[in-house]
């Protein structure tokens, strides 16, 4: 299974590519889409265009989403909740499947526990992607975010197959 | 000159388009798009979706787009920031320049005072294009963006025509 992590903001939004093969985790690419244009709608036209380049290339068949909350100021989120209504879009117009995980989420299953420092989360995701060379901070969190989302995938795998078992045998 | 307006929402987005021929202000069409889906990415893209009919079948050349400020709660900003980032993308995607104006900057141009009650726009907006059937608050919403945008192009026409004249004279 190949899962896509995403991690959007208006200006840098970082994206990681992993392929989850039994119990191992395999780094395919990682980056940012830089959203560049005078006006609002040209920012979000230019991340759009480079998020389909991106699941164009990689063609993951899954895909997973920060769940960001900001809470600064409502002009701020609001921006951030524009980039990231791209962000959620572009895999769904791929026709895949799109998760949502709280940052508290993410930390929890890539560092174990949830209030992690940013540092932490880049030197785990560097430790389970040995192979990985990372394109700063963004893409470590897109990486952070498909590897929260593969192991998810993988519980929810490991369920199935038990409840299927103890179905076979009740 | 073709102006769709667009007042976005997660559930109902308004759109409305207008022809505007020298003085005259022609209503062409208006509606609702609805978001359907079980997860927020599904919603976006049926947003996405509906949109892209919307400017296919009425080829509008200029959008305009309300610049909406929820100061409720964050997640309700966030919400409201991932439809307005889709409604600000698909006439971008069409090539479109996209303006934005303020509620208040709609309302004194349509009723003449930035603090209009929601019902006085919709009677303003009746009473400029009376041959309408309007498809709900909504729709009225984004006729009165367009009719808004209708007037700040007028205006801006109006404006670089007196520049080439007194260009011309000097």
């Amino acid at each position: 299974m190949r899962v896509i992590g995403i991690d959007p903001g208006l200006r840098r939004t970082g994206w990681g590519v992993v392929d989850v093969e039994g119990a191992r985790l395999i780094h395919v690419a990682n980056g940012v889409c830089l959203s560049e244009g005078e006006t609002l709608a040209e920012r979000l036209r230019s991340l759009h265009d480079a998020l389909t380049r991106v699941l164009a290339a990689w063609r993951p068949e899954t895909a997973a989403v920060e769940q960001t909350f900001v809470n600064k100021d409502a002009a701020g989120t609001l921006k951030l909740g524009q980039a990231r209504g791209i962000a959620l879009l572009v895999p769904a117009l791929f026709g895949l499947p799109v998760a949502e995980y709280a940052p508290n989420a993410v930390k929890k299953v890539v560092v174990g526990v949830g209030h992690a420092e940013k540092h932490q989360v880049e030197h785990m995701v560097r430790l389970q992607l040995p192979l990985a060379t990372i394109a700063g901070p963004d893409a470590a969190d897109a990486l952070a975010i498909a590897l929260c989302h593969a192991h998810h995938a993988r519980f929810a795998g490991r369920l199935g197959a038990a409840i299927a078992r103890a179905e076979g045998r009740a």
